[in-house]
């Protein structure tokens, strides 16, 4: 008898990786996974990976929630906080969504809109501090998955200040699921395969968790859909400052990660190498023309960008093993 | 201390995913990885999804090998049985090359050529008896991915006298990773994205193995290139007897399999959901205007077509759980 | 000033493919360009491609479209009759719908449902006879994609006698725009992308048409949704009779054509070579092992499948050149 | 009777491309192709697209090409010097490889090495003046693909004083066909399907011929390998200097341009757009926290980026309509 775990918003795909990862996790039992549409449905009609595991979406009712030790909440913007609300205090939760990322009201509402519902421990392990913090936390809010890939390859540069936290520019390209589910035009295979374009150009939601976890002053980021289904991958740009080796910088960050890995010197990030894993690979260089610091950093955006970072959170709350159930390997080519 | 476990042909496709599922699997341990040109090589500077692994391929030695319980030969065409013959008796060997699939040295001779090697016990688990000969054998010839793909979906229809045996019609498509890792210019990104074609039409040299494993007296097969990575999509029509219901009978063989699903009526299998997974997805229809019986099936050619069904058959081998180290579940989208 | 034409349903693949051909067409005039829902929107928000090409979406008005020589009716299934008997006899019209194409009414009301609107000439001229028929109507139902791609694989040998007509057993694998532009969640690129899977299996609406192009009488045909924009490869097998030899039979039927293409000896047929043409591409085999008959035949179906056949007829229609404005050469790679 | 013209290193991609535009050209007439390796391999077997073009590869000899009136050179690096000393200087040369780029040998020297071979007018004929200067050249070297779509972007802004010339900061992500035909084990489709990665990451070669055509002081480049055949995509960003508005100085320097188009505000590039096609499109903005400026441009690499730019130069130099052969629309989706 293990662990009990919920999952509600289990129809969308950082949910049916959830459910997936718990299948496959040495202590976890998922005893609720709730859906708003699909309610009813089996859980292997909406995500035929899970053919075989016999398991209904209920409603996402607080009332079947409350049962669990640990509920993961995998919903639309601003559904997070309600329903959270509504959880007794002993259950924890990790939140995949952005509702409590953000410590300043200001900038969720400059971003977001709408008020702010207070920020959460923020679940991203590698980062100082963060480990034991998650560890003694009830309210876990899970990183959003550029924000993971971002962070991990700038905020130790940052923090050491190897690099200038002003100007910093970023292009980052993410495959469809990041887009989530939502069945719109522009997110067809029809329109997607074949095509890359950049969206949200210069004004992604995400730039203030971005800054707030790396210690950005000023950001350029541009996101690009590329025709793939996973996978982030990040060029990340900034001046140095010339104080402190980026390479051995990072290198020292990461000694004895388990899932955040600078590559050996001259090998860069394949996203198709963290695929269905838990892994973020980062390598940096220095650019030959312009002196700029470059950390590429890739992660698959449903593995470490969300549901594999929820169980290693989760593991971390539960005082289990923060690998379990977990992989640091990709399912690749 | 776990058992020990050795790859040899680590280099390639199924070599990687072999190591992959082994590094993931509770009672193994990998204690050599071999090669050929690749020799001396970080494994993980071969299999990028590896990083973390410290591993150094070595010579494909049998020397090397025969320290391990177990040997998974991961080699070209015609080089099993030479290595094998190498191996003590007491080491298990499980082969994922064809070298000792065939019964009849004709066949090999007219497809293959150059001598037989003579015949294995066939490791397709979930075939009548085969479960019981695979955990008693020290040698087990690996399936070849298109044979259980279709072997999967025919052999149980054929054995109930649900189909006929003659004029059995077969295409399937596989993903690239099915050609292996060698360097073709048909194989290259530019060719294969937004292209689909037939190879060896009429002429693949896996037409005897299916026959033998199936007891289809006649075939026509042919096989299809995709443009993704992984996963074997088989559509296999054969005229109905009338004596024995086809859906019937695939459900009954395959009740209580952990890997072989037939998925609920009207739901047709898809690759990606098997992908990293060793499932077996079938669904069976009729024919609305021919009345011919189609079974359609669908697997991770790397996965049970390959690694995963090797991994399977090692666990029966060794005494292990049948699903030890092995998901049902894959990695979707 | 040119020949003035009209589409409608211009807002769909077809309807875009059409306007582009249009676009580089000689003789063409675009005069208007219609749609339901989207009317009102520039033509280039709705195909990007076309930015720069300064057209409205209009309402789909017959006013409208009488005014042109010729039109195309891109249009869903069951509303190109209603239209077309709005527009004055005077009107060529060339319908991309189903339709008109049946010239059995109980095909039609037992695959289509609805009452049978009554058969035009059939649009493929490089049909026995057809090209004159063609160039003599009114009114031309332009051919189903897969219908295109099979017939041309196989009605010259039926009509040969150089295989049976019964038996014939097809599986044809297609892109995702022959699922049109309709926003459906199994069309979503994070669900197409790395997936194989058959659709309809064993029940398609094109079945009565194939057969009665074809003279095939007994059909099992599987269709199949590949991860790619465009093409369609079928696989086409039937038993031999033994009187006439398929491939000198295929070779005859398509010498001097300038857009079906018999392929030399050993060259099979790849969806990429035809991309953005009009081009059809043709090799047929001899089964090694059940002796059946194997055509490969490979389109792109809003080309020669669609659009481009579309074009073709109307120059015949129009007393042009038959190959005006279309390429016979594919974007590739 | 046409313009003869010929295409040496008609075997890669860039020369499939070319021999499939000029195929097209209402006024050129294709007189010799020719190959390395493949000298003496029919054409379509090369180029399967283009079956049914009866040309044979022959050997690159000058004397073959010396009887066009104008010769495509579409050769490995440092190649095309010495092929073009041979050539009369009658016949007319767009040299689609790097060897007359650049007009500083230092830059040669650091970037490529070896021996710098001069520089020859600069093929992109967008840019201020090279319209006038192509058409009177007799020799002209065509732009690369990526200094095609950043130079697009950027010339005019930092020609008008818009952005800072220092601190430029590019991203762009290139289909594989960049890398052209060379069998190399990354370039396999098993590998970049479903997989995005840098390379040559801060050191690409083709930095100083974009600092020359774009007037950049400073430049950090990082291209990206995308999961798709063809198309770039740039993210170029760059500090405004508040003098002049980007938006206003790109959409006057494309007034009246048949193949560059800045889109209507709000809408972003999408490289599937431009496949098959000469279009180049570009959208600016301004990053709503950095403040940077971010042009966004995407084209066809084998087309606006190689091919296509070579015949819309050859038409200038041959005093033909500058749109002669090609098409502003890509073929989409």
């Amino acid at each position: 008898m293990g662990i009990r775990v919920a999952v509600a918003g289990a129809s969308g795909y950082a949910g049916g990786e959830l459910v997936r990862l718990i299948a496959g996790h040495p202590e976890l039992d998922l005893v609720a996974a709730t859906a708003h549409s699909q309610a009813g449905a089996a859980l292997s009609a909406v995500h035929p990976q899970l053919a075989g595991l016999d398991v209904t979406l209920t409603a996402t009712d607080p009332a079947a929630l409350a049962d669990a030790d640990l509920v993961f909440l995998a919903l639309p913007h601003g559904e997070s906080a309600a329903l959270a609300a509504r959880l007794p205090d002993a259950v924890r939760v990790v939140d995949l969504g952005a509702d409590h990322r953000l410590t300043d009201p200001a900038a969720w509402e400059s971003y977001y809109g709408g008020p702010h519902a207070g920020a959460w421990t923020y679940g991203l392990p590698e980062l100082p501090g963060q480990r034991a913090a998650i560890a003694a936390a009830g309210r876990v809010a899970n990183t959003g998955c550029y924000a993971a890939t971002i962070t991990l390859a700038l905020a130790p540069l940052i923090a050491a200040g190897a690099v200038e936290a002003d100007d910093v520019v970023v292009v980052a390209a993410s495959g469809t699921t990041g887009a989530g589910k939502a069945v719109k035009p522009h997110l067809l295979a029809s329109e997607v395969m074949g095509d890359l374009s950049t969206y949200k150009t210069g004004t992604h939601q995400h730039v203030p968790e971005i800054k707030q976890a790396t210690g950005a002053r000023s950001l350029s980021f541009t996101p690009m859909l590329a025709p793939m289904p996973r996978g982030i991958l990040a060029t990340v740009t900034a001046r140095p400052t010339g104080t402190a080796d980026p390479a051995a910088t990072l290198r020292d960050a990461y000694a004895g990660e388990s899932f955040v890995r600078v590559l050996p010197d001259g090998t860069f990030p394949r996203t198709a190498a963290t695929l269905g894993s838990n892994a973020c690979h980062l390598q940096v260089t220095v650019d030959r023309d312009s002196g700029r610091v470059i950390v590429v950093s890739a992660l698959d955006n449903l593995g470490k960008g969300a549901a594999g970072q929820a169980v290693q959170c989760a593991n971390l709350m539960l005082g289990l093993p923060e690998t379990a159930g977990l992989s640091a390997f990709g399912v690749m080519p």
